[in-house]
């Protein structure tokens, strides 16, 4: 299985380049880097932002063991000081993020790293990997969550996840994103995720008949039983037996807390049909769970068609964010520091103008209404910039800067909190319940229109006039 | 981190079942499960089988801590007889598998395991999360190989991976199927994958101009440098400075092994102008490497318009299998042991016929034509049959009996080895570099029409007659 330091998580021109600084001086040098992302998963208006903790743990037991020093020297790459020096190595630099749960949206950063350069590099390979997954399922989540309009979404997709932290962390993001608890028990046990789960059709194949097996499980478990009901044929077998061994075993006891699952065939007839039979068997407070290949899509189109659905289970489409598998964060240098402390902000200029990077260390302001509590649009502003809430702020498009609005009566929240200062934490991780109470709250301060699955409302990312006008010079220079 | 003792790693039914096998006294009883696929992803012809060496050490390691037994009794639902029963817990059972790298078909069971009913059950999510995440990249990875045609495919995914073993362990599922290498340092430590890297555009950025940048990694790794051209024009100032640097640093030494790399704009065109600015300038042996969200598709398309590409490295698109990022591995019941030891095979049925199981403990045979040396078709028997390869042997279509083609002249071999018997070892594994080895040479042995990327022919993976009866004996009760 894997180590626990995984600083060794890297991909190797992070330590090609390390050397490099590290022999000519530059691994002294105060970076900037922020980690940002160009576009968001399934054409969606915003993103939710994960990963955080797994950076803090990273960051907290960042060092290179001896076994690690053993296998750089056999490649006979680096210098022997270099190798000396990874001995010491920790990080000692700050560290800005969004909180865990929080929307964001295209070219703002997320994270940023102010380290000298070798730390800074190093870093890059497993911050992008811990956000980028985090944040893919966290945000896919939210959209399932937001298309079962208020019935509960359990993650169910540990087997086809990729990879065990796949499933362990994947499930920690879907909670973050909304869901109401997960199939996969280490995410409970580790990360608090309430985990659950009743039977597969396995137990059912394993007693002589449906009923036998059915009954005892509702003897075994009377205040928690969820009746899979499609091992063999779920109108004409599974049901009746359910309703048969409900009024048998637990109706007689007063429990009124339990549900059967379908698994395959068409829910949305299914459903109906076993809404139905069970109401009719006097048991309307039987929920009814549904499983099998759902996504955001299937579960609008199933409550459309009238499905009776008090849960859904959702698999492999939520755990590998099936339809856009891939969360595009970036980590791109934009400053770097003088001697004298000050920050020249860098440039990354790309054929295509999306690949263009926002120069410089910067601040990330979010404006919300005092009247309906939205929020308006983010800023983009220099280190040193503040805003002054009392004031009416003039904002532009950067990529059409005819296009300006101006607020007034609201209110201004720095989106990044201080995380690491000089290598310590002065971040208290706040707990997973609060993480996704966050996440829920913020996203409701979002426009209807900003939240919409198809072709939303793109929300406002703009640019100080500053640091419009510090990355108009930088590209200038660039072409010239 | 996640810790090494991956248990609990597991679906929460699988555990409320077992407690309940525990109490019924099913867990003494041996059962059969088998883990097979239903369809190839990507509409592929084959798929590769990956993932044993991991479900070897998962298996050797089984077992529940302390703490994993305080937190389940933390949930009451579980009897304290289960919980000590737990703590001696141990896999005592047989597992068959197709060896890594072995190119496999729906329907077919890729690994069977043998154990009473608890051990069988609570290994079920590890095992198919294992084999489906490494067996999904493996056959990525095959197929993006293929594409390339003899040049050079590299995984460079991490940053973009489904968390720490969608990176590390994809990596290693990669190079099964073919890749060269990876960016990945910590999979070469681990697993010995060779590992390598270059630079990022961060390198550049960092000094003052491009050809300074370039001229200080060539003098600090002469023997391996790739440099990266598209910081800020690639035509212009990429290759013009990258030419300068070769002749002015490596050119004297007389080294010829070195390269660079395209990471965006029109990779077929800025490939054929670098190519023939490389040539114009004598340096011919200077190599083209190419990256920026490549696939197979894409593979196919640029070397079909002549780009000069020597080596692809290829991200998010295999890593995390990007075009369809599940593979449906499924996990089934097909006997139980009565207690004179007599194997009673299990179905289950399904409204979707293709979801209907093949019953019985079974053994996989495939057929090798003797003259081209080429697979002709796989058979599913009944554990205890036998072929005589010396009498020609007819197959037919398990769905269309009518279909029938009789093998003469032909070599049998059984698919898979044992692994585990008794829940003791029985089985050596391979090296990383023996399984791609043997991923090559097997998948070579499949007709190029089972090889085609799209509407490929359809592989023969038939039943025994004895089996096709019993299967239709199942169901006839069943509906009955």
């Amino acid at each position: 299985m894997l180590k626990q330091n995984l600083t060794m998580l890297c991909d190797f021109y992070e330590l090609t380049m390390s050397n490099g600084y590290f022999r000519n001086g530059f691994y002294t040098r105060n970076t900037y880097f922020d980690v940002f992302f160009r576009s968001v998963p399934d054409g969606g208006g915003f993103a939710i932002a994960a990963g955080l903790e797994q950076v803090v743990n990273y960051i907290e037991q960042l060092h290179f063991d001896e076994e690690d020093i053993a296998y750089l020297r056999s490649k006979n790459l680096f210098d022997e000081k270099f190798l000396d020096y990874l001995r010491g190595f920790r990080f000692t630099g700050d560290i800005y993020a969004v909180p865990e749960g929080t929307p964001v949206f295209p070219n703002e950063p997320i994270l940023t790293v102010r380290a000298p350069a070798i730390e800074a590099q190093l870093i890059e390979t497993f911050l992008l990997l811990t956000i980028n997954h985090q944040s893919l399922i966290a945000t896919k989540a939210k959209r399932i969550v937001r298309a079962a309009q208020g019935r509960v979404v359990l993650e169910f997709g540990s087997r086809r996840a990729q990879g065990i932290e796949g499933a362990v962390i994947g499930a920690r993001a879907a909670y973050i994103g909304g869901c109401a608890g997960t199939a996969c028990t280490l995410t409970d046990e580790l990360y608090g995720v309430p985990a659950g789960g009743t039977m597969a059709h396995s137990w059912v194949q394993m007693f002589d008949s449906e009923y036998e097996a059915f009954k005892t499980y509702c003897e075994l478990y009377p205040h928690s039983s969820t009746l899979l009901v499609d091992t063999y044929n779920t109108l004409k077998s599974g049901v009746p037996n359910a309703i048969r061994v409900f009024k048998e075993v637990l109706v007689p006891q007063g429990i009124t807390n339990f549900a059967i699952r379908l698994d395959s065939g068409d829910i949305a007839y299914l459903s109906r049909q076993a809404r139905k039979m069970l109401d009719d068997a006097g048991l309307s407070c039987c929920k009814i769970t549904a499983s099998n290949a759902l996504d955001e899509h299937l579960i609008r189109d199933l409550i459309m068609q009238g499905a009776c659905i008090d849960t859904f289970g959702v698999g492999e489409r939520l755990i590998t964010a099936h339809s856009a598998p891939v969360f595009g964060g970036v980590y791109k240098l934009v400053a770097v520091e003088a001697p004298d402390g000050s920050v020249i902000p860098k440039i990354k200029v790309s054929e295509n103008t999306a690949k263009i990077t926002n120069p410089h260390f910067k601040k990330v302001y979010r404006f919300f209404d005092n009247e309906s509590g939205k929020a308006l649009a983010d800023e983009l502003c220099i280190y040193d910039e503040t805003i002054d809430a009392s004031a009416p702020h003039t904002i532009f498009d950067p990529n059409a800067t005819w296009k300006t609005k101006t607020l007034t009566n609201y209110t201004v929240k720095e989106l990044q909190v201080p995380v690491f200062r000089n290598g310590k934490r002065v971040y208290e991780l706040p707990s997973i319940h609060d993480i996704q109470a966050y996440c829920t709250e913020q996203v409701s301060l979002l426009w209807e229109e900003v939240q919409r699955f198809e072709n939303p409302h793109t929300y406002y990312v703009d640019l100080s006039r500053r640091l419009w006008e510090t990355k108009r010079l930088l590209l200038q220079d660039c072409r010239g």
